[in-house]
C-alpha cells in the first residue's frame, strides 16, 4: 500500500478519530449536564472504558465524509458520527458478556465486564445506546428538528431488530441451525451492513441532500457493509492459514459457515474488487470530493487488520 | 377502597393498558416492517414475553391521562405509552439478569433469561430499548417534528446516566457503599422517579402545553414518583411484617436502607398522605378533567401490592 492516496486517508481517519474521542471523552465526563441531578462516577468511566479504546473509528468517519460531500463538515456531523460509535461501542460491551461471546480481552484491554464486573457492562451497554439517541436528538446538532428526528428513526432502525439486534440474534441462531447463502447474506446484512450502511445514509441526512443522493450513499454503504463483512471472514481465514498449517480459523472452529468458506478465498477477493468497483462507481457524481470514501472503500476491502 | 371515584380509575387503567398491549403485541410482530429485510422470531417472542407480561401499566396511562388533559387523547398519545413501557420493560429484562438481580420469577413468569437464555434477555432487552426511540421518532405518532424530537430528548435523560440507568447503577454501589438520606433520595428520583417523571411531561409535550402547564406536569411527576418509591418500600416491610413475626422484608435482609428504615412507618404514610395533596394541589387548575390523575396519585401512595 503505497498508494498516496490511501496514506491521506489514513491521515484523514485518525484525524476525524482523534475528533470523535475528544467529544465523546468531553460528553462522558462525570459532571452532570443538561440538568441530570447525578452521574454515577463508576458507570461513567464502565461507559468511557467501553468507548473510548482506539478503535479505529471507521463509521464515525464515514458519519463525517459522507456528510463533508454535501458541505456539510460541521458540529452535526461530529456529534452523529459519536452517536453512532456509541451504538457500535455499547453493541460490543454487550457482545463481550459471558452469555454472549465470553471474551475477556478487546484492544489488548480487559473487556468491561472483566475491567468492572457483568452488572457494570451491561448498564454502561444500556447507557451508551441511550445516550446515542439523546446526542442525535440534541438541538446542540444545530439541525433542524425535521434532519434529527429524521436520524433518530434511521439510527433506530438500523441499530434494532430490523438491523444490528436482529443481526445478532440470528448470528446466535446459526450457531445451533446452519442457515444457507442467502441467510447468511441476510445475517450479515443486518448484524454489520446495517450501521455501516446508516453511517453512509446519515452524512446524506445531515447535509440535506436530495433523495437520490440519499440512496446512492445508503447503495454506497451497503457496498462496503457486505465488503466489510467479506474482509473479516477472509482474514479470518487467511490470518490463520499463515501460521502453522492450520488453514481455518475461529468460524471454521466454531463451525460456523461464512461466504468464504462455501466460495473459497479466490472468488471472495474477487467479489471483494467487484464491491470496491460498485461502491467507486455509485460516488462518480461526487468526483474530487469523493476521493477519501473511495480510499475508504479499498481500505475496508484490502485491510490486514 | 370504595370510592367509587377510585374504580373509575381501576376500569380507566384497564382500559388504557388493553389499548397499549393491542398496539404493542401488533408492533412486535414477527412480520418485517418499514423496510426491515427481516425479524427473527425467537428475539421478537423474547421481547413480547418481556414486555406482554400483564403488568399494571401505571407509566402508560400516566402518559396518556396527562396528554388527555391537553385535548390530545390520540394516537400519539398510545404510541408513546407503548414506548415508554418498552423502556421500563428493557429495563425490568436486563435487571432480572443473573448479573444483576438474578429473578427467575416475574409475575408469575418465568423472567425472559429463565425462558429463553440470558444471550435472548439482553438482546431483546437492547432491542426493546432500540425500539421505544424508533416508535417515538416515528411520523406515525402524527406529531411535528419538533415534538418528536423533544420527546426523544426528554426519554433519553429520563432513561439514561442522568435518569434510570444513572439510578440503577447507584443502586448496585449503594449495595457496598450506604449512602445517605440525600443519597437515598436522588438514586430513587433517578432510578424510578425520572421515568415516572417523562410519563407525565410526555402528556404535556404531546398536547403542545404551555411551558409552565409542562413544568406543572413535571412537578406532579416528581411527587408521584417519590410516592410510588415510599409505598414500594413500606410495602417490602408491611407486607412481611404480616407473617410469623418477621418485621423486615426484602430491603432488611439484603442491608439496604431505605427511607422507611430510617424514619418508621409513620413518618412514611405521613409522607405519602402530603405528596398526595402535592399532587392534587398541582392539578388543581385543570379541574374535573384531572379525577383521574388525582385517583392515580391516591392509587400509588395507597396500593397494597
Amino acid at each position: 500500500m503505497t498508494d498516496p492516496g490511501f496514506s491521506l486517508f489514513q491521515i484523514a481517519l485518525q484525524q476525524r478519530a482523534a475528533a470523535v474521542e475528544t467529544l465523546l471523552s468531553g460528553l462522558l465526563s462525570d459532571r452532570p449536564q443538561g440538568g441530570e441531578i447525578s452521574r454515577p462516577p463508576r458507570l461513567m468511566a464502565a461507559m468511557r472504558h467501553g468507548v473510548l479504546n482506539g478503535g479505529k473509528r471507521l463509521r464515525p468517519f464515514l458519519v463525517m465524509e459522507s456528510a463533508a460531500l454535501f458541505g456539510a463538515d460541521n458540529p452535526a456531523a461530529l456529534r452523529v458520527a459519536a452517536a453512532l460509535e456509541c451504538i457500535h461501542s455499547y453493541s460490543l460491551v454487550h457482545d463481550d458478556l459471558p452469555a454472549m461471546d465470553n471474551d475477556d480481552i478487546r484492544r489488548g484491554q480487559p473487556t468491561v465486564h472483566r475491567k468492572f464486573d457483568e452488572a457494570a457492562a451491561i448498564l454502561a451497554g444500556d447507557s451508551l445506546l441511550t445516550y446515542a439517541f439523546e446526542l442525535v436528538a440534541s438541538e446542540e446538532t444545530e439541525l433542524d428538528p425535521h434532519a434529527r428526528v429524521t436520524l433518530v428513526t434511521a439510527l433506530a432502525r438500523a441499530a434494532g431488530v430490523g438491523g444490528m439486534t436482529g443481526g445478532q440474534a440470528l448470528d446466535l441462531e446459526a450457531e445451533k441451525d446452519q442457515p444457507d447463502e442467502e441467510g447468511i447474506i441476510r445475517l450479515q446484512a443486518m448484524k454489520t451492513g446495517a450501521l455501516i450502511r446508516f453511517a453512509c445514509e446519515a452524512g446524506s441526512i445531515i447535509g440535506n441532500a436530495h433523495v437520490k443522493d440519499r440512496e446512492r450513499l445508503a447503495e454506497y454503504g451497503s457496498a462496503i457493509g457486505l465488503a466489510f463483512q467479506l474482509a473479516d471472514d477472509l482474514l479470518d481465514v487467511t490470518a490463520d492459514a499463515s501460521h502453522v498449517g492450520k488453514a481455518t480459523g475461529k468460524d471454521a472452529a466454531a463451525g460456523k459457515a461464512t461466504l468464504v468458506s462455501m466460495h473459497g478465498i479466490e472468488w471472495t477477493r474477487q467479489q471483494l474488487a467487484g464491491l470496491v468497483a460498485q461502491a467507486e462507481d455509485l460516488l462518480e457524481p461526487f468526483g474530487e470530493k469523493a476521493v477519501l470514501l473511495k480510499d475508504a472503500a479499498r481500505f475496508i476491502a484490502e485491510r490486514q487488520s
